[in-house]
């Protein structure tokens, strides 16, 4: 059998520019490749009716499943359902269901629905409205529209958040008679190690195991191997027979990133940690703390963007900053020594550096010093970071939960 | 006349199976946009000959200006040129330049290049091949190909560094002419006021205005109105009709976002911040020291996420703490007052709360309390933030900022 041919269009002006991606298609592929269903192909367009016509218009002509996200919002340049439903010769119809929705919604919240929400309510004619429990915008499920049978649409609104949800309320259940053999997925992250070493390091293994499919991910804080395919004791063959090639330099299998890893180590050694950051500017905290959990282990810890916090918060002498450099080894030493001591923290882990956009005293741009204080004593690392500021600061929370991540790995206690 | 009809193809299946962004149209339109050229659309397709053939016909029916990116490699899943030749019945050709540059390439490397390398050089007959020096697969310039004449395509390499330069080099000088009238933007930052309600505020002027192209993009942390126009006057006149109706609403214009305000505020006072976060754990931080010179005027804070923190870092009675709560409306003002006192900054902005998964004590989900403290005196916010973590954490961040930038807005000093 010929196999389905599946498309998403994502609609709003905004993906056409650098301020957003579309990463809602993105998420939408991945939850296709777990129903063993592959995307075919995505277009982004702008809220040009004209445009979403052509858009609209040739994946009815080419594509089995369509899934469409955004344009389904209250304003004037929210127009999906119009555009299907003009196309498809289905006239708009007020969804009693969807209206009460919109009703409730505002009312719990002491407001009134401002009239034009209502626009909201209107679904094409013969397709199912799909309540949003997290909006006011109902998705549409579209199955045989006039003129293609076989078709299906699926509108969703645009707001990552919704769209997940509804993905999993409404369009699994009726995707899931579609799927075909499952795919399963063997996924390691992997720190400290560039891709291209990593790719040289396992292409026997991934030769030897050329029936998946491999995948390399990289990004300024990790990579990670993906093999997907229809046999778990393949994967599993797979696994055994790359895991020795990682060693150390492995983070996770299975869910999570490098700083689940550091999370689960310290709640496994019942340890805690704390920071110091100047270069990093709250980010090192903030990756920790967008983990849920994150407050068993990690303790808080002093963001000292300047000479005056280094001094308030972690007691650091002014002079002796003032001679050693805010920028150097032996800041970030006393940095991860003083948060460590002040917290009570079993780890203070520090950064400075120079993020940029240009030098900064003695700091060329891309320095960055790294300390970690354990109970063992302090070590450093002493880096030249590439990118410009957000990649630098981002690289630099990445080596420092890496310096850590590594010490915490040691099996034994001091 | 009407505009040209641009748009972008992004060639590899591993823009559609996995976490991989397609980057390099995001990068593309943003040079478009600086000729004063819109992207009105973009698609990303796999290396299946069938799906691309269809998008490339597609696009030649309906694009005057193709940029295409990836699929100009050496291996068997390479064959955009293939695919444009064929369509449009024009053979390949060996380009002797290519052929010499290829050669070349190597040799600088020590290295013999491998038979199927040369595959690159071949160009559709009456095309333009597009030196790359940076790697082996040059690229294409086809000007009025065979049946569509006005059109224009460019193939890029898929290598994001490849591709940039070869928009310097090539495509530049080569699509200046076509920069029609520029077209100017009118951009608008509100902060603290929901999408409708903004929506239904500017309705009036936004059809006064009506000539102009409006887009209302919100976020989680702020909403942006944008109109865009060749007319700049035109664009002026509008913004003196709807700057009345936004007041201390208007956080940005031009360009910038919520924390840029913020930070240009403090810089116009010669005022200074510190933070203290519990909630948040380092990301209002670091959405300010995101910004380059955030240093001039942001002093640090505390990431205060433990008891044990709150008492160390900002010196706060654990006895007190206990007594009122960590997330309440007390703990919020003394961690502001705290901050401002400690680092010794003009304001101090402290965020407690709950940003789930659940409940926490007396905490209810999404339960959050913001103080500022300034030379004037303390104030506080208690809120009820909706989403998940994620959410309540950035939304927490807007809130803080925002109440922040009220208080600096009032232009008198005390």
């Amino acid at each position: 059998m010929e196999s389905m041919r599946i498309e998403c269009i994502a609609i709003g002006t905004e993906l056409l520019t650098t301020r957003r991606l579309d990463t809602n298609s993105v998420w939408l592929a991945e939850q296709l490749a777990d129903l063993g269903l592959g995307l075919r192909l995505k277009t982004a367009v702008g809220d040009r009716r004209e445009d979403l016509a052509r858009v609209i218009q040739t994946a009815l002509d080419r594509s089995d499943l369509i899934l469409v996200t955004g344009g389904l919002g209250p304003t004037f340049d929210d127009f999906t359902k119009e555009v299907f439903a003009e196309i498809l010769g289905a006239p708009l119809v007020e969804d009693a269901g969807s209206r009460a929705d919109i009703q409730a919604f505002y009312e719990a919240r002491n407001r009134v629905p401002p009239p034009a929400n209502f626009k909201q309510a209107l679904i094409p004619g013969g397709a199912e409205a799909l309540r949003n429990p997290l909006g006011t915008a109902p998705g549409v499920f579209w199955e045989d529209p006039p003129g293609h049978p076989g078709t299906r649409i699926i509108l969703f609104p645009g707001v990552p958040r919704e769209m997940k949800r509804m993905w999993v309320d409404h369009a699994l259940p009726r995707l899931r008679s579609l799927a075909g053999r499952p795919v399963h997925t063997l996924r390691l992250v992997v720190a400290g190690v560039p891709e291209s070493t990593l790719d040289q390091r396992i292409q026997d293994v991934r030769e030897r195991h050329g029936h998946l499919d491999w995948t390399i991910l990289a990004s300024l804080t990790q990579v990670e191997l993906l093999a997907r395919g229809e046999d778990p004791a393949a994967l599993d063959r797979a696994r055994a027979d790359v895991m020795p090639l990682l060693g150390e330099d492995l983070a996770c299998i299975g869910g999570g990133n490098l700083e689940d890893a550091v999370l689960d180590l310290l709640k496994r050694r019942g340890e805690t940690l704390a920071v110091a950051e100047s270069m990093t500017g709250g980010l090192l905290a903030a990756r920790l703390t967008a983990i849920p959990g994150a407050s068993a282990v990690f303790l808080g810890g002093a963001t000292v963007y300047s000479a005056q916090a280094k001094a308030a918060l972690l007691g650091l002498d002014p002079g002796t900053l003032a001679l050693e450099g805010t920028v150097s080894e032996a800041t970030s030493r006393r940095l991860a020594e003083a948060v460590r001591a002040k917290v009570g923290a079993t780890w203070g882990l520090a950064v400075t550096g120079n993020a940029g956009p240009g030098a900064e005293g003695d700091a060329s741009l891309g320095a960055v010093f790294i300390a970690l204080a354990g109970p063992a004593g302090t070590e450093t690392r002493n880096l030249r970071l590439p990118g410009d500021r957000a990649d630098v600061q981002l690289r630099g929370t990445a080596v420092a939960l890496d310096l850590l991540r590594r010490d915490l790995i040691i099996d034994q206690k001091y």
